[in-house]
């Protein structure tokens, strides 16, 4: 069984502490800021609350860390937890801004960064996994579009957005991650619009809530990505690989097989899930369990700290497109835009 | 181009003789008692009136005969057709009885019968026959379990229920001719049930308006019929066949692919077509196809007036069964019941 | 914290006392005749093995009793757990037998019976539940027709089906109480039909693998039953309900979202659940919950052992009605057949 | 009944004397170049055979003009016909160019253009008109998102590509009045994305086959335009509207409800339409039936040569777009870009 030094308490820590008992290992340590929420969880999950997050993670009874903390600390703490050559696990996003992500890579090394499982739990995903392997196995022959359409059931709080980076850093970024990890080409230019027609108050505050990326991958296969941050029917999170032999989705998951069918509804079906938790709290589980396998066979991660700074590059040059109002050319992370 | 012998002048009349444009040919004469009928219908087909059936059918400008008159009529215009030795169709049921079926069949003989096209229209649907394809390739293996859902969308007025030979006679009887022409077996065995539960008033006219059958095949296929005279949210006609290797379904067709959704109906289909000529209308014209192919090179019949003779069998059985609330056992419609 | 006295540590009770641990309630004690089965569960839910049923059910740690033992020893621990007046869950069957339920249910009252949850876990699945809300709050007008289709993935081992007591007592049992559940109203008849079409030996060893049970209620809703004991596409568990104002489906639900789309397979959808421990994973947990709920709070069974009786009641007269070839009329359970 | 001037014998010309005589107009007088091709038409419909357009549009049997020759003849007749004070339906697209376009319009004057109706037959397509309502009522609250997907079986012959005026102005015209039709807003920017990734050759010849233009309008809509030259599984056109209280879609139609669950196909559905004529063979039969009811009644044109302008003014935008590989911010059609 293995033990885990978990970073942070917060929400995303509890989903993690959950998902490790079902994958059958266990939270050794913890480390919170807030000593109080630390101690609430470390008593749930029966394990040791420590001073310092070095102090965790160098524990022995710690096989393989996690950071679930806020994201201004993901690169402290990564820094720290290389050094103790233990498996690791960041959440998304991987730093706090491109340059700061950009710095990390550049200071531990691809290779090293390459071993760190970077929290893109929406890889898990069963439906979207299915369309991921069904690409990649030319189920569909040559890729040529790609369509991602993400939209959240209802806005964050106003007071959020001037802290959240913008949608493309904070809600797309997922959205440029599966695009890269189903395309598998290289990213050659971004071009993004935006709109604030869900709320003209989070248009006031600089950012957008309705968005459009499109992307060009250096085969010329051409990738959509559709952002909304309300769906009034729930959380409608869809994925539509277009290629030579057909064509494969990954369409909202219904809460059952339920129908109905009357005079004013002609066949209607059970409700699509909620939000991220019920769509996908499975593939948060699924997350943990291939880290805990990789941790233990020292395999490689299949979602790392260089695919973390990848999709923030993308989400910095959406960006600029959309302030700018041209299509931004890419080459590599280090040439800048 | 064919010349047709048409038999009758009212809505079926009209719909076979649209059909017969469609298909190429044309109608040659017409005749139905009821003068201003056969004219009306004459002066948009092309058609010359006859004061007679005989003389219709004797046309040398007709090379083939349809019957679409009044049930009661069948046979004798039948026996009237036989002898002219021209191809026929002749409209779905049989006859009025099984008692006059059985005596056609008897006296024409049996291959005489099959050379007799009877119009079951709904074999030639699409969905429904892309279904019986696939059982008879194999497609689900071994055929186990035969389900047969129809339902209109309202009853006939009440004061057609005392002519209408009762439910199983003049509703389910397409439904027997389907079972028979998927099963491809004979048939050993008929239970019926029924209620009055959509009009009450029908039950005190001594019919039924809900009703399930349960029929076995002589290889222990399991078939089961249900039909309402009533369905809110449209002509509900659906097959399902279950077999070994799995399961074929022909679902409602739907008028469009207009979807909707919203919070309170998440996910709603278009309307499923109304009734029968919506639904249907497709298979009449594909039926009067395959009548003048059949014709014009002299090939067999692909369902005839032995099937006419065997639905009503079915139909008189389950009558029986309803009655006495008993299950029928049968042998050959020769042999009663 | 509810503390739960378990009876049994085989594959239901493992199921149960990991729903225990969801529902936040814990496994106080536990017996099971095979004492290394008991320690192995006890082990893992940290609760003590007891020498004796009554020294499990006795233990003041335990504020209810869960009896997941095999069937015939339902209705002996069934009296033994009465007389402790804790709150009771019993696995389905009832009992052994028709004449066993009578007894227990005639020895104990049927307010007594009327306690006891009675672990039918389908009335908790999703869907099924969802259909049932939508007929009760009268959606669909008056319910006409009910047809549950329910087809295993693969057939039993055959050294099982001599000892499990037909397909009716052993696998369609869930479906009579679905029914009861659904219409609300007293059956008065049952008339099955049966085939061994699956696998000859079944039917050698005097038990069917394909079945069809039509039932009428006494207000003239007719339920029709459709049972396989392989179905090749996956654990095939439909219920369609039919009424005055529309009609509802609880259908198979789907691994995914995924569909495909390739000139060979023009919309392929994800595949439906294996088996029940995929499909009911869920309902089993809703059940334990519903009934620490029920116990915590003194209220009702909604799901107790009358219906248990009920549901044998109904197997035993499609037994006969197949053996005899015959309609089976019905009054009440204590009036035989 | 309308008596109908048809100017072209050519494939459209012959699908539009079937739509009029279903709609129960007929063909007075025919034109077309190609003597011949005129004379069998005319055999057909049982029309007049003229020796010039003139001719045929100025006889006194014909009521009404249909302009159904190829796209550089369109203006040339158009100005004759707006002569004849006759209602007028014009083939898409109005000009075989934008300047061509701008130029007629400017000459005959917008009040004039009005009256002209453009056959954009798509409109009239049950399903993409289904939408189009639920917008434009409501249904969806405030439009936010639009996607339109169009993707052809296969790609036209290689050498049509080059006189073919390129996938903006050939192909995605349709989707450019029909975005125009939905959103029902000026648009202002048009960014265009191409590849040649179905066939490399028809990027040799300066054309792309798979393409994604993004369009907003001025209210913030955003609006996505999806097209390929080739789909595997057959015709695929979708329309999907987002809105602030949900979304419509316009999903492919089927050739039936056939459905096949199997082992390895857990849920097929039946084809979807291969192309074109099967696809929207109906909605030129609803084109025409309500162009022949504008002219009887002299109602205005609900689509006509103004819209015809507009696609070709987006279309036109869009290759420049993609040529310059920026953003083209629109005005007016007067203003150029």
């Amino acid at each position: 069984m293995t033990g885990i030094a978990l970073m942070g308490a917060g929400r995303m820590a509890r989903v993690h502490a959950a998902s490790i008992a079902e994958a059958g290992a266990h939270v050794a340590t913890i480390y919170d800021p807030v000593d109080a929420a630390a101690r609430a969880l470390a008593a749930t999950a029966g394990a040791r609350v420590c001073a310092s997050a070095a102090e965790a993670m160098g524990d022995s009874a710690a096989d393989a860390i996690m950071i679930a903390t806020s994201s201004d600390t993901h690169v402290t703490l990564l820094l720290e937890a290389v050094r103790t050559g233990k498996p690791i696990l960041c959440e998304k996003p991987l730093a706090s801004s491109f340059e700061e992500a950009r710095g990390f890579v550049a200071e531990v090394g691809e290779e090293a960064a390459r071993r760190i499982f970077l929290g893109f739990n929406r890889r898990f995903d069963r439906g979207h996994a299915s369309l991921r392997e069904a690409v990649k196995a030319g189920r569909i022959g040559r890729l040529e579009q790609l369509i991602i359409t993400s939209r959240d059931p209802y806005p964050p709080p106003l007071e959020y957005i001037p802290r959240s980076g913008g949608l493309f850093r904070d809600m797309m970024i997922h959205d440029f991650d599966m695009a890269r990890s189903i395309v598998g080409r290289d990213i050659v230019s971004v071009t993004a619009h935006g709109s604030s027609v869900v709320d003209p108050e989070i248009g006031r505050l600089g950012d957008v809530d309705t968005a459009s990326v499109t992307m060009l991958a250096d085969d010329g296969t051409i990738i959509t990505i559709l952002n909304s941050r309300r769906s009034a029917f729930g959380y409608d999170q869809r994925i539509e690989a277009f290629g030579a032999l057909g064509m494969v989705l990954s369409d909202n998951p219904r809460q059952s097989g339920f129908r109905r069918f009357t005079a004013e509804d002609p066949g209607t079906d059970a409700p699509i899930l909620e939000f991220f938790m019920e769509r996908y709290g499975p593939s948060y589980t699924a997350e943990i369990r291939s880290f805990i396998a990789c941790a233990s066979e020292g395999r490689e991660m299949p979602v790392n700290a260089v695919d973390g700074l990848m999709a923030i590059w993308l989400a910095e040059a959406a960006t600029i497109s959309l302030k700018e109002g041209r299509t931004v050319r890419l080459t590599r992370p280090e040439d800048g835009f």
